[in-house]
């Protein structure tokens, strides 16, 4: 069941109820290679199976995939892997970036109807095979070419209502499929630019408002997964942002990582360059008590070598606890009566004090 | 009348209904002696009287202000000078962050119960002067001091939760004293930062998503009022701003100026840095039919003398009627063709041609 | 000739001197597939003599090679292809990013040993070819890997000196091969991040700044290539940094295309944007009197068809004439006089009258 | 004595002896009512003998002037209330940026005559006040209005070499009147914006590339005084910027601060925001063996209270602390172990353990 009502008959999320750091999940696309446009293959590839068994080694309990890695016609037989591995999927993706150039132009917003249409044909496809044979507790839609990349090449009002339209269909198409308790609940992941100039939603404000342009019957199964090197590059804090996605009720998911501002997507591991980062996510994810899987969404650095394939997931997971082990000296009580006074020259000593682990 | 219901009887601003170029405002808090942290005053300051005689020479037909420039209790006085001008006030809003130590915590989203009770108050009295004194056309609530300047600081689902609810406060005061007829559209300006280090609504899509949180019956009272320089300040195109605003139907007011980037608050002319970002930004108000008042929210440069004082103003009106002549040179049809199969090198070199006059 | 001395008996490039828009070049790498890790492969490869020929044909009078794309090894048959195709080699580049692993800490500054002396020998073997069987005009050193991608990475103090000492190996070598008569002027291409997180040298100044860490008397051999998107990633405006180029004599060459800003490596053709940063570009480089190549450093959109394989250079070319155009209009006696009294609300809006040529 | 030639006969900085943490400077005007465009004052003024008791008492050992809070003919005054609180003066400045209009239009590289010469003989004056009267161990020369805030408002070239050329006469007249060894060091405070929306020179690159272009005979005497926030603003790693200066021989003094990155000037404590960068710069202090005097330049946040003028020093003071302690944790030769094999995943988490106090 992944959907419940609640007492007001309103459809909410079953989520999984985990404590934090008991259920960690990565993308299989987070080990690898690599390789960009300014960098060539640095490792060799993976099986399938060596990638799952050593996810499942360093402490993950979930895996997720996109089509392109996993598509639909080869989902059993993947799902039989998983299953060797001891691992679940908690999250699965249609790729709509990578797939070919009919994605160019955008997705659910581009102004080419057949792009659009291709769109929710491969989203719906994606969300059955979640939702028949993965068993996935989530399905993602991330923007990737969604958007625009310079002045006047689409119509604004349209591309974001026709978003939001896209997102009826899916929606509407899902409940007619499976019902309301089956259905999967989908997340979108904002991205404020890369692989387009700039992304739509580019961050949790406009993907609530996109969710606000939606038919209203149709939002409760839309929610956000919000990433942290996205958030960063959005000029956002990233715990600030799930916080504004806690107060509509909309944290389906997190996608943890790292990054360093206003660049391009580095991917990198959850604690790198600011560890208070990954502390104030802590606190804030216990702070609205987040009990889902948390997601891991990382790359490689270009330097790890090929013994180092899985160095980014391990070392995010292992700062997510050190995270832990921070947030234990917090005196919530103490600290919530520093902020209710807005007494914030000693919160922010409080803060670096406890970061420190020096008085 | 300020508002009417639709055919589907929903609430909407009865807003004025001018030709874009027809009606133009500026803030009486534009012209003056400037200064700032790094800049000393500059020049003298102007009578009340002198601004509005300017500012009507030059080609405005309205005038905002701030409560801290026309109290309640000096704005009858206040009114007949500007009826003796010639002009009308388009706008009015309550100054929440010059006014004392007592908003440096925020406002609406304060964790100080006494400032989000007295910023509600302020609000009020000054919604009141709007209405009755003023007959405004509109009523903005700038964010300010509303967010948090580091880490910790403050609960983040609480301050998005709480800007919301003192919005709802304000708007069911509202409906009660005046009825939805006579209330006065609440437009919000959001900026990503300065006086704070996130300001809270940073954006459009924060402000549509403080909007949602609301009271569903409370929501069609308010809207946006966004501002280029606080946009490009956020990393975002202005035009895809109103876009979005536009597809929630919330551009209740603009304030239109010039930035240059992620950086301090610069608020150059209309068309000053990029003007490419003026004639987006005309094309886009016409493709919404906006028809409302164009404000106007400047400053003097530093470098303007005692004569330049309305030099920031008067530009930007000139560069908004110079957009108009470049829009002149769009066929929206050819546009919309190149649009609607993605050439976007066709329409990048449109745009770069239109722009210069240049085939 | 590429070096001369001057009345001081300085050694200055001996540039070649043609008028602005006489003679453009563009990579061999502009053209093509295209790719990334957020886009597909968009169009099929095209042939080497494709490529020169279409360049030939859209107005190219150069063409650029990296390494990678034309090996020393091959050089000779490559560079009877251009011949054939009527172009000329302008400028050559080892490339130190694609190549392999080894190259993922750095190259000149990297704190691994082999990684610098590979970088040093691979610089080395492409100035030869670019002497010896190019007769190229300019050598170019991208920063790519070099810098770091997070904090205490590497000592950096260190990645500075270096990479100067790197330069110095690479000129000391070069001028006992070549003399100071033939060494062929090398231009340094900074960037602020991508592939990594901080790339060094990420701007013009860090690239004088390293330029002034050489030996004194292998200095004049060395200056820079400055890009556009590039100066747009770091914040700065582009004609700027060309300024700053020009006060230190360093202007050696330069690849104009267009970004919108602090965000990936957009790559835009020149114009794309914001034009006005085209107009810009083209009134300083007539002010220091630019008598070089002009270099295009652009990629296809993501967009572009197979049919449009070259539609980003082209576009360039005709927005650096529109450029040309738009800078008629200006009457340098009269911006001066408004420059000299820094009357800078009349320059913006002279600029901006300009630019749309709308009195 | 401020200047001694070393070894090789070169002029270096007489520079005070130090551990770190011995000896900590703040500015007069870090402690007071604030206030901005966006906020009022919010606490009374205090009296010099109250901010240098204060100051004292807090762990300070030297006190920074700007010429506008001491000028040259209240020197001497000053000077005794200086020694009656039992500091000394580490740095004095002349305030080029709130002295009048005159400056608006900048100071050494102004396109004005007027504005350059004027600027040139307000430096004279505050640098004989220093060597005379305060016994100052650094001059600074902070940018503030030298810049330009658009496209085509100066001519770059010019702006960057007049700029050079202001500090030439200042230390042409320097050495003349005092001799090499009276020198007085001069340290340029980089800004990339505010007031101006492009300052000169923006960072260190900017700075060493300013100085590059002067006279090499008065080179020597003229380094950088880099800060904290200014970095952060430029989207620059601090120390990184210091390992830049330092390459060169030019950390002549440092301004620790914090901030949130490319936005308005926020100046908050040193160690606020990202406690990681106080860490890292402690590090690299360390690395570069920094013995000068530690200068702090902070504000008080808008919501310190009356009792809380001082907060901001404070907690720089005691976080700088903190970051030592966090330093101790360091093993030198283990991280550079890690570096010199490039091992960025090892790096990258040490650090992450080392901040965080867990293994």
């Amino acid at each position: 069941m992944a959907f419940k009502q609640n007492a007001a008959g309103e459809w909410t999320p079953a989520t999984p109820q985990y404590a934090l750091g008991e259920a960690f999940a990565a993308g299989i696309w987070n080990m690898g290679p690599g390789g960009s446009r300014f960098a060539p293959a640095m490792r060799p590839a993976l099986s399938l199976e060596q990638t799952l068994s050593e996810m499942k080694a360093i402490g993950c309990t979930h895996v997720e995939f996109h089509d392109t890695e996993a598509e639909p016609a080869d989902a059993e037989t993947i799902m039989s892997a998983v299953r060797n591995s001891g691992l679940e999927v908690s999250m699965c993706t249609a790729n709509l970036f990578k797939r070919g150039p009919e994605f160019a132009n955008g997705n659910f917003g581009s102004p080419v109807a057949a792009t659009r249409a291709e769109s929710i044909r491969r989203t719906k496809d994606y969300i059955r095979t979640g939702i028949e044979i993965f068993d996935a507790k989530v399905y993602v839609y991330w923007n990737s070419s969604n958007g625009y990349g310079g002045p006047m090449q689409v119509n604004y009002k349209d591309l974001f209502q026709m978003t939001a339209d896209g997102l009826n269909q899916v929606v509407a198409w899902m409940l007619e499929e499976y019902g309301s308790e089956r259905a999967l609940p989908i997340a979108i992941e904002p991205k404020p630019n890369e692989p387009v100039g700039w992304g739509v939603p580019a961050d949790c404000g406009e993907t609530l408002a996109i969710i606000s342009l939606m038919d209203p019957k149709y939002r409760p199964f839309v929610g956000t997964n919000l990433e942290t090197c996205h958030a960063l590059m959005a000029g956002k804090r990233y715990a600030a942002e799930i916080g504004l996605a806690a107060a509509a009720g909309k944290v389906f998911y997190v996608h943890l990582n790292g990054g360093t501002g206003l660049k391009f997507d580095e991917d990198l591991a959850f604690g790198d360059n600011d560890f208070g980062v990954a502390v104030e996510t802590l606190y804030t994810l216990q702070e609205i008590d987040y009990r889902n899987i948390v997601g891991i969404d990382v790359q490689p650095l270009n330097t790890d070598t090929p013994e180092q394939q899985s160095a980014s997931i391990a070392r995010s997971i292992r700062n997510f606890r050190r995270a832990q082990e921070v947030c234990k000296r917090i005196d919530s009580v103490e600290l919530n009566a520093l902020r209710s006074t807005a007494d914030r020259a000693a919160v922010s000593e409080y803060f670096a004090s406890v970061c420190a682990g020096v008085k």
